[in-house]
Protein backbone atom coordinates (compact mmCIF):
# COMPACT_ATOMS: atom_id res chain seq x y z
CA UNK A 1 0.00 0.00 0.00
CA UNK A 2 2.29 2.70 0.81
CA UNK A 3 4.76 1.97 -2.29
CA UNK A 4 0.90 1.86 -4.07
CA UNK A 5 0.35 5.45 -2.22
CA UNK A 6 3.61 6.98 -3.62
CA UNK A 7 3.33 5.80 -6.85
CA UNK A 8 0.23 7.72 -7.06
CA UNK A 9 1.66 10.52 -5.69
CA UNK A 10 4.11 10.38 -8.25
CA UNK A 11 1.59 10.39 -11.04
CA UNK A 12 -0.35 13.86 -9.73
CA UNK A 13 3.18 15.40 -9.10
CA UNK A 14 3.63 14.56 -12.62
CA UNK A 15 0.14 15.33 -13.74
CA UNK A 16 0.56 18.94 -11.51
CA UNK A 17 3.57 19.63 -13.01
CA UNK A 18 2.66 19.36 -16.72
CA UNK A 19 0.00 21.10 -16.13
CA UNK A 20 1.42 24.33 -14.42
CA UNK A 21 4.00 24.26 -17.70
CA UNK A 22 1.20 23.73 -20.05
CA UNK A 23 -0.48 26.94 -18.86
CA UNK A 24 2.59 29.19 -18.31
CA UNK A 25 3.44 28.10 -22.23
CA UNK A 26 -0.47 29.09 -23.09
CA UNK A 27 -0.18 32.42 -21.26
CA UNK A 28 3.04 32.94 -22.45
CA UNK A 29 2.02 32.01 -26.63
CA UNK A 30 -1.05 34.54 -25.40
CA UNK A 31 1.18 37.31 -24.15
CA UNK A 32 3.57 37.03 -27.17
CA UNK A 33 0.48 37.74 -29.76
CA UNK A 34 -1.12 40.39 -27.41
CA UNK A 35 2.70 42.27 -28.02
CA UNK A 36 2.03 41.76 -31.73
CA UNK A 37 -1.42 42.69 -31.46
CA UNK A 38 -0.69 46.10 -29.62
CA UNK A 39 2.54 46.89 -31.42
CA UNK A 40 0.69 46.90 -35.00
CA UNK A 41 -2.99 47.92 -33.92
CA UNK A 42 -2.35 50.50 -30.95
CA UNK A 43 -3.49 50.09 -27.58
CA UNK A 44 -7.02 51.34 -27.84
CA UNK A 45 -8.20 49.40 -30.85
CA UNK A 46 -8.01 45.43 -30.59
CA UNK A 47 -10.66 43.53 -28.65
CA UNK A 48 -10.79 40.22 -27.19
CA UNK A 49 -11.64 38.07 -30.49
CA UNK A 50 -8.24 39.85 -32.22
CA UNK A 51 -6.21 38.25 -29.16
CA UNK A 52 -7.82 35.37 -29.37
CA UNK A 53 -6.99 34.96 -33.52
CA UNK A 54 -3.56 35.30 -32.90
CA UNK A 55 -3.14 33.32 -30.23
CA UNK A 56 -4.94 30.49 -31.87
CA UNK A 57 -6.77 29.86 -28.54
CA UNK A 58 -10.42 29.14 -28.09
CA UNK A 59 -12.18 32.22 -26.19
CA UNK A 60 -12.85 30.32 -23.39
CA UNK A 61 -9.35 29.55 -23.17
CA UNK A 62 -8.54 33.00 -22.81
CA UNK A 63 -10.58 34.03 -20.12
CA UNK A 64 -9.24 31.74 -17.72
CA UNK A 65 -5.80 33.91 -18.27
CA UNK A 66 -7.32 37.33 -18.55
CA UNK A 67 -10.67 39.18 -18.05
CA UNK A 68 -10.31 42.19 -20.02
CA UNK A 69 -7.31 43.56 -22.97
CA UNK A 70 -6.58 46.74 -20.39
CA UNK A 71 -5.39 43.61 -17.82
CA UNK A 72 -3.80 41.74 -20.91
CA UNK A 73 -1.67 44.92 -21.98
CA UNK A 74 -0.35 45.34 -18.47
CA UNK A 75 0.60 41.88 -18.71
CA UNK A 76 2.17 41.91 -21.91
CA UNK A 77 3.97 44.89 -20.48
CA UNK A 78 5.25 44.23 -17.69
CA UNK A 79 6.68 40.97 -19.45
CA UNK A 80 8.34 42.52 -21.96
CA UNK A 81 9.81 44.94 -19.34
CA UNK A 82 11.43 41.34 -17.47
CA UNK A 83 12.66 40.02 -20.94
CA UNK A 84 14.89 43.38 -21.55
CA UNK A 85 15.63 43.14 -17.70
CA UNK A 86 17.05 39.60 -18.41
CA UNK A 87 18.67 40.70 -21.71
CA UNK A 88 20.77 43.30 -19.61
CA UNK A 89 20.89 40.59 -16.72
CA UNK A 90 23.17 38.51 -19.22
CA UNK A 91 24.87 40.91 -20.87
CA UNK A 92 26.35 42.08 -17.51
CA UNK A 93 27.63 38.49 -16.64
CA UNK A 94 30.42 38.45 -14.67
CA UNK A 95 30.90 42.18 -13.84
CA UNK A 96 30.03 43.07 -10.32
CA UNK A 97 31.40 46.40 -9.66
CA UNK A 98 27.79 47.82 -8.41
CA UNK A 99 28.72 51.15 -10.02
CA UNK A 100 30.06 49.84 -13.58
CA UNK A 101 26.62 47.29 -13.55
CA UNK A 102 24.36 50.70 -12.64
CA UNK A 103 26.25 52.51 -15.64
CA UNK A 104 26.40 49.97 -18.33
CA UNK A 105 23.03 48.41 -17.39
CA UNK A 106 21.44 52.30 -17.58
CA UNK A 107 22.99 52.87 -20.76
CA UNK A 108 21.85 49.39 -22.40
CA UNK A 109 18.21 50.12 -21.42
CA UNK A 110 18.18 53.68 -22.95
CA UNK A 111 19.86 52.87 -25.96
CA UNK A 112 17.36 50.24 -26.37
CA UNK A 113 14.28 52.36 -25.26
CA UNK A 114 15.69 54.52 -28.25
CA UNK A 115 15.70 51.79 -30.87
CA UNK A 116 13.15 50.64 -30.05
CA UNK A 117 10.10 52.64 -29.81
CA UNK A 118 7.49 49.91 -29.55
CA UNK A 119 9.38 48.29 -26.70
CA UNK A 120 9.78 52.12 -24.82
CA UNK A 121 5.84 52.80 -24.97
CA UNK A 122 5.40 49.18 -23.24
CA UNK A 123 8.03 49.86 -20.83
CA UNK A 124 6.75 52.94 -19.78
CA UNK A 125 2.80 51.41 -19.93
CA UNK A 126 4.38 49.07 -16.97
CA UNK A 127 5.90 51.78 -15.27
CA UNK A 128 9.32 49.91 -14.34
CA UNK A 129 7.42 48.62 -11.45
CA UNK A 130 8.73 44.79 -12.78
CA UNK A 131 9.99 42.79 -10.10
CA UNK A 132 12.74 41.94 -12.02
CA UNK A 133 13.70 45.66 -12.11
CA UNK A 134 13.00 46.58 -8.75
CA UNK A 135 15.34 43.45 -7.66
CA UNK A 136 17.70 43.67 -9.38
CA UNK A 137 18.70 47.76 -9.59
CA UNK A 138 18.09 47.67 -5.52
CA UNK A 139 20.91 44.99 -4.83
CA UNK A 140 23.07 46.86 -6.69
CA UNK A 141 21.96 50.39 -5.55
CA UNK A 142 22.72 48.61 -2.15
CA UNK A 143 25.81 46.92 -3.04
CA UNK A 144 27.20 50.02 -3.95
CA UNK A 145 25.64 52.23 -0.87
CA UNK A 146 27.25 49.52 1.41
CA UNK A 147 30.83 50.12 0.17
CA UNK A 148 30.53 54.05 0.21
CA UNK A 149 30.43 54.34 -3.69
CA UNK A 150 27.11 56.11 -4.22
CA UNK A 151 26.95 59.21 -1.93
CA UNK A 152 22.91 59.81 -1.41
CA UNK A 153 20.92 59.83 1.50
CA UNK A 154 19.14 56.47 1.08
CA UNK A 155 19.16 53.28 -1.32
CA UNK A 156 14.92 54.64 -1.25
CA UNK A 157 16.01 57.87 -2.64
CA UNK A 158 18.63 56.51 -4.89
CA UNK A 159 16.21 53.83 -6.44
CA UNK A 160 13.16 56.79 -6.86
CA UNK A 161 16.53 58.79 -8.79
CA UNK A 162 16.73 56.16 -11.14
CA UNK A 163 14.04 54.84 -11.45
CA UNK A 164 12.47 58.30 -12.37
CA UNK A 165 15.11 59.41 -14.21
CA UNK A 166 14.83 56.65 -16.99
CA UNK A 167 11.20 56.93 -17.33
CA UNK A 168 10.91 60.23 -18.24
CA UNK A 169 14.13 59.95 -20.68
CA UNK A 170 11.54 57.04 -22.13
CA UNK A 171 9.22 59.73 -21.99
CA UNK A 172 10.95 61.87 -24.29
CA UNK A 173 12.08 58.92 -26.29
CA UNK A 174 8.99 58.00 -27.00
CA UNK A 175 7.44 61.41 -27.87
CA UNK A 176 10.40 62.15 -30.65
CA UNK A 177 13.69 61.84 -31.92
CA UNK A 178 16.87 63.12 -29.23
CA UNK A 179 20.40 63.53 -30.04
CA UNK A 180 22.65 60.93 -30.56
CA UNK A 181 24.44 61.51 -26.94
CA UNK A 182 21.34 61.80 -24.89
CA UNK A 183 21.08 58.05 -23.68
CA UNK A 184 24.22 58.62 -22.34
CA UNK A 185 23.85 62.30 -21.32
CA UNK A 186 21.44 60.83 -18.96
CA UNK A 187 23.24 58.25 -17.74
CA UNK A 188 25.90 60.79 -16.82
CA UNK A 189 23.24 62.67 -14.75
CA UNK A 190 22.20 59.33 -12.97
CA UNK A 191 25.62 58.77 -11.97
CA UNK A 192 25.82 62.20 -10.82
CA UNK A 193 23.49 62.32 -8.89
CA UNK A 194 24.07 58.83 -7.09
CA UNK A 195 27.38 60.88 -6.06
CA UNK A 196 29.64 59.47 -8.51
CA UNK A 197 32.75 61.72 -9.21
CA UNK A 198 33.64 63.03 -12.77
CA UNK A 199 36.43 60.85 -13.52
CA UNK A 200 34.12 57.66 -12.67
CA UNK A 201 32.03 58.92 -14.59
CA UNK A 202 34.18 59.70 -17.86
CA UNK A 203 35.39 56.31 -17.14
CA UNK A 204 32.33 54.32 -16.85
CA UNK A 205 30.82 56.15 -20.07
CA UNK A 206 33.95 55.38 -22.54
CA UNK A 207 33.46 51.81 -21.45
CA UNK A 208 32.37 49.55 -24.09
CA UNK A 209 28.29 48.86 -24.19
CA UNK A 210 27.92 44.91 -24.79
CA UNK A 211 25.78 43.82 -27.00
CA UNK A 212 21.80 42.79 -26.45
CA UNK A 213 20.56 39.80 -27.40
CA UNK A 214 17.16 40.19 -29.03
CA UNK A 215 15.21 38.95 -26.15
CA UNK A 216 14.52 42.43 -25.19
CA UNK A 217 13.18 43.49 -28.37
CA UNK A 218 9.19 43.58 -29.12
CA UNK A 219 9.46 42.92 -32.63
CA UNK A 220 11.59 39.71 -31.40
CA UNK A 221 9.56 38.94 -28.59
CA UNK A 222 6.89 36.51 -29.58
CA UNK A 223 9.89 33.42 -28.94
CA UNK A 224 9.59 29.56 -29.84
CA UNK A 225 5.97 29.66 -28.10
CA UNK A 226 4.51 32.00 -30.17
CA UNK A 227 2.17 30.89 -32.93
CA UNK A 228 4.14 31.19 -36.53
CA UNK B 1 -21.32 105.26 -40.12
CA UNK B 2 -18.17 104.98 -38.97
CA UNK B 3 -18.68 105.63 -35.78
CA UNK B 4 -21.93 103.26 -35.60
CA UNK B 5 -19.62 100.83 -36.80
CA UNK B 6 -17.58 101.29 -34.42
CA UNK B 7 -19.87 101.33 -31.89
CA UNK B 8 -21.24 98.09 -32.90
CA UNK B 9 -17.81 96.42 -32.81
CA UNK B 10 -17.20 97.90 -29.42
CA UNK B 11 -20.33 95.90 -27.90
CA UNK B 12 -19.53 93.02 -29.91
CA UNK B 13 -16.26 92.84 -28.21
CA UNK B 14 -17.74 94.02 -24.27
CA UNK B 15 -20.27 90.32 -25.49
CA UNK B 16 -17.32 88.55 -26.85
CA UNK B 17 -15.35 89.25 -23.13
CA UNK B 18 -18.32 89.01 -21.27
CA UNK B 19 -18.66 85.51 -22.30
CA UNK B 20 -15.80 84.44 -22.43
CA UNK B 21 -15.15 85.55 -18.93
CA UNK B 22 -18.42 83.49 -18.13
CA UNK B 23 -17.29 80.50 -19.79
CA UNK B 24 -14.15 80.65 -17.53
CA UNK B 25 -16.38 80.94 -14.34
CA UNK B 26 -18.21 78.05 -15.31
CA UNK B 27 -15.64 75.85 -16.40
CA UNK B 28 -13.75 76.83 -12.86
CA UNK B 29 -16.27 76.08 -11.30
CA UNK B 30 -17.16 72.34 -12.74
CA UNK B 31 -13.19 71.48 -12.09
CA UNK B 32 -13.56 72.66 -8.42
CA UNK B 33 -16.81 70.44 -7.82
CA UNK B 34 -14.76 67.72 -9.64
CA UNK B 35 -11.93 67.58 -7.71
CA UNK B 36 -14.36 67.15 -4.43
CA UNK B 37 -16.11 64.71 -6.40
CA UNK B 38 -12.98 62.62 -7.18
CA UNK B 39 -11.66 63.34 -3.81
CA UNK B 40 -14.73 62.33 -1.98
CA UNK B 41 -15.46 59.10 -3.75
CA UNK B 42 -12.56 58.28 -5.85
CA UNK B 43 -11.66 58.21 -9.55
CA UNK B 44 -13.62 55.54 -10.66
CA UNK B 45 -17.20 55.66 -8.77
CA UNK B 46 -18.26 58.86 -10.13
CA UNK B 47 -20.48 59.21 -13.05
CA UNK B 48 -21.59 62.47 -14.83
CA UNK B 49 -24.15 63.22 -12.78
CA UNK B 50 -22.37 63.53 -9.39
CA UNK B 51 -20.50 65.83 -11.19
CA UNK B 52 -23.50 67.85 -12.67
CA UNK B 53 -25.22 67.83 -9.23
CA UNK B 54 -21.99 69.11 -7.69
CA UNK B 55 -21.26 71.86 -9.55
CA UNK B 56 -25.17 72.78 -9.83
CA UNK B 57 -25.25 73.00 -13.59
CA UNK B 58 -27.39 71.74 -16.21
CA UNK B 59 -26.48 68.73 -18.27
CA UNK B 60 -25.87 70.25 -21.93
CA UNK B 61 -24.29 72.88 -20.40
CA UNK B 62 -21.78 69.97 -19.09
CA UNK B 63 -21.28 68.60 -22.37
CA UNK B 64 -20.23 71.68 -23.99
CA UNK B 65 -16.93 71.77 -21.17
CA UNK B 66 -16.04 68.31 -21.09
CA UNK B 67 -16.99 64.82 -22.60
CA UNK B 68 -16.39 62.59 -20.53
CA UNK B 69 -15.51 61.76 -16.30
CA UNK B 70 -11.52 60.86 -17.85
CA UNK B 71 -11.29 64.06 -19.95
CA UNK B 72 -12.79 65.75 -16.73
CA UNK B 73 -10.43 63.79 -14.15
CA UNK B 74 -7.82 65.18 -16.47
CA UNK B 75 -8.19 68.47 -16.49
CA UNK B 76 -8.98 68.78 -12.93
CA UNK B 77 -5.52 67.49 -12.10
CA UNK B 78 -4.04 69.79 -14.09
CA UNK B 79 -5.64 72.71 -13.10
CA UNK B 80 -4.64 71.67 -9.35
CA UNK B 81 -0.81 71.40 -10.73
CA UNK B 82 -1.23 74.48 -12.30
CA UNK B 83 -2.39 75.92 -8.82
CA UNK B 84 0.33 74.27 -7.10
CA UNK B 85 2.56 75.83 -8.91
CA UNK B 86 1.62 79.27 -8.86
CA UNK B 87 1.29 79.26 -4.82
CA UNK B 88 5.22 78.25 -4.99
CA UNK B 89 5.97 81.16 -7.63
CA UNK B 90 4.11 83.33 -5.07
CA UNK B 91 6.08 81.45 -2.20
CA UNK B 92 9.17 82.05 -4.28
CA UNK B 93 8.95 86.08 -5.24
CA UNK B 94 11.51 87.86 -4.95
CA UNK B 95 14.08 85.27 -5.37
CA UNK B 96 16.48 85.31 -8.26
CA UNK B 97 19.21 83.00 -7.89
CA UNK B 98 18.12 79.91 -10.19
CA UNK B 99 19.67 76.93 -7.71
CA UNK B 100 18.27 78.74 -4.64
CA UNK B 101 14.43 78.52 -6.35
CA UNK B 102 15.14 75.07 -7.83
CA UNK B 103 16.06 74.00 -4.22
CA UNK B 104 13.41 75.55 -1.90
CA UNK B 105 10.82 74.91 -5.12
CA UNK B 106 12.02 71.47 -5.05
CA UNK B 107 11.09 71.25 -1.16
CA UNK B 108 7.84 73.35 -1.45
CA UNK B 109 6.38 71.21 -3.94
CA UNK B 110 7.47 67.37 -2.25
CA UNK B 111 6.14 68.54 1.61
CA UNK B 112 3.41 69.91 -0.31
CA UNK B 113 2.48 66.45 -1.87
CA UNK B 114 3.84 64.09 1.42
CA UNK B 115 1.22 66.45 3.91
CA UNK B 116 -1.71 66.13 1.23
CA UNK B 117 -2.53 62.57 0.26
CA UNK B 118 -5.00 63.58 -2.26
CA UNK B 119 -2.91 66.33 -3.98
CA UNK B 120 -0.61 64.28 -4.96
CA UNK B 121 -2.57 61.74 -6.44
CA UNK B 122 -3.94 64.07 -8.69
CA UNK B 123 -0.98 66.22 -9.66
CA UNK B 124 0.75 61.95 -10.72
CA UNK B 125 -2.00 61.75 -12.43
CA UNK B 126 -1.68 65.08 -14.09
CA UNK B 127 2.07 63.69 -15.23
CA UNK B 128 3.99 66.95 -14.28
CA UNK B 129 3.24 67.70 -17.66
CA UNK B 130 1.50 71.13 -16.77
CA UNK B 131 2.72 74.17 -18.48
CA UNK B 132 3.35 75.88 -15.26
CA UNK B 133 5.69 73.32 -14.49
CA UNK B 134 7.45 73.40 -18.00
CA UNK B 135 7.59 77.46 -17.94
CA UNK B 136 9.01 78.04 -14.32
CA UNK B 137 10.82 74.82 -14.36
CA UNK B 138 12.84 75.16 -17.34
CA UNK B 139 13.36 78.60 -16.75
CA UNK B 140 15.25 78.47 -13.97
CA UNK B 141 17.04 75.37 -15.28
CA UNK B 142 17.94 77.18 -18.06
CA UNK B 143 19.74 80.49 -16.23
CA UNK B 144 21.50 78.09 -13.65
CA UNK B 145 22.86 76.28 -16.79
CA UNK B 146 23.99 79.61 -18.40
CA UNK B 147 25.90 80.69 -15.46
CA UNK B 148 27.24 77.74 -15.23
CA UNK B 149 25.73 76.96 -11.38
CA UNK B 150 24.50 73.14 -13.05
CA UNK B 151 26.96 71.43 -14.37
CA UNK B 152 25.02 68.58 -16.50
CA UNK B 153 24.51 67.71 -20.05
CA UNK B 154 21.77 69.85 -21.42
CA UNK B 155 18.99 71.77 -20.01
CA UNK B 156 16.67 68.88 -21.50
CA UNK B 157 18.48 66.21 -19.29
CA UNK B 158 18.13 68.25 -15.95
CA UNK B 159 14.71 69.07 -16.93
CA UNK B 160 14.26 65.25 -16.95
CA UNK B 161 16.23 64.25 -13.84
CA UNK B 162 14.12 66.85 -11.84
CA UNK B 163 10.51 65.89 -13.07
CA UNK B 164 11.18 62.19 -13.37
CA UNK B 165 12.70 62.31 -9.56
CA UNK B 166 9.91 64.31 -8.24
CA UNK B 167 7.41 62.06 -9.87
CA UNK B 168 8.96 58.91 -8.41
CA UNK B 169 8.97 60.46 -4.97
CA UNK B 170 5.38 61.12 -4.93
CA UNK B 171 4.34 57.54 -6.28
CA UNK B 172 6.64 56.68 -3.43
CA UNK B 173 4.74 59.51 -0.99
CA UNK B 174 1.28 58.05 -2.00
CA UNK B 175 1.91 54.39 -1.50
CA UNK B 176 3.04 55.29 2.25
CA UNK B 177 4.41 56.97 4.86
CA UNK B 178 8.44 58.11 4.39
CA UNK B 179 10.99 59.04 6.79
CA UNK B 180 10.48 62.81 8.25
CA UNK B 181 14.03 63.64 6.26
CA UNK B 182 12.81 61.98 2.90
CA UNK B 183 11.77 65.31 0.64
CA UNK B 184 14.88 66.79 1.81
CA UNK B 185 16.80 63.60 0.82
CA UNK B 186 15.20 63.72 -2.75
CA UNK B 187 16.00 67.77 -2.80
CA UNK B 188 19.59 66.95 -2.31
CA UNK B 189 20.01 64.24 -4.49
CA UNK B 190 18.11 66.31 -7.49
CA UNK B 191 20.77 68.95 -6.90
CA UNK B 192 23.82 66.55 -6.62
CA UNK B 193 22.62 64.97 -9.94
CA UNK B 194 22.31 69.04 -11.31
CA UNK B 195 25.94 69.28 -10.17
CA UNK B 196 25.62 71.41 -6.75
CA UNK B 197 28.52 70.88 -4.66
CA UNK B 198 28.26 69.22 -1.33
CA UNK B 199 28.31 72.38 0.93
CA UNK B 200 25.81 74.48 -1.64
CA UNK B 201 23.57 71.48 -0.79
CA UNK B 202 24.02 71.58 2.75
CA UNK B 203 23.19 75.47 2.48
CA UNK B 204 20.40 75.28 0.39
CA UNK B 205 18.70 72.95 2.73
CA UNK B 206 19.38 74.93 6.04
CA UNK B 207 17.44 77.59 4.07
CA UNK B 208 13.76 77.87 6.25
CA UNK B 209 11.33 76.62 3.63
CA UNK B 210 8.51 79.71 2.98
CA UNK B 211 5.24 79.18 3.68
CA UNK B 212 2.69 78.26 1.06
CA UNK B 213 -0.48 79.58 0.77
CA UNK B 214 -3.88 77.64 0.78
CA UNK B 215 -4.30 77.54 -3.23
CA UNK B 216 -1.75 74.65 -3.78
CA UNK B 217 -3.63 72.39 -1.32
CA UNK B 218 -6.80 69.77 -3.03
CA UNK B 219 -8.87 70.68 0.57
CA UNK B 220 -9.16 74.27 -0.56
CA UNK B 221 -9.24 73.93 -4.16
CA UNK B 222 -12.78 75.10 -4.63
CA UNK B 223 -12.49 78.89 -4.52
CA UNK B 224 -14.66 81.27 -4.25
CA UNK B 225 -16.54 80.44 -7.73
CA UNK B 226 -17.50 77.39 -6.72
CA UNK B 227 -20.95 76.28 -5.11
CA UNK B 228 -21.41 76.69 -1.15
Amino acid sequence: MPSRRRATAAVTDHRTRVGQQRRERTRARILAAALEVFAERGTEAPVIDDFIRAAGIARGTFYTYFRTTAELLVAASADLEDRLMVAIEAALAGRTDPVERLATGTRLWLRRARDDRVLCGFVIRSQLRGRLVEETLVKDLRAGHRRGAFRIGTVAVARDLVVGTIREAMARMLAGPVPRAYPDQVAAAILQGLGTGGRDIRRLLAMPVPVLTGEGSAATAKGPSSPA
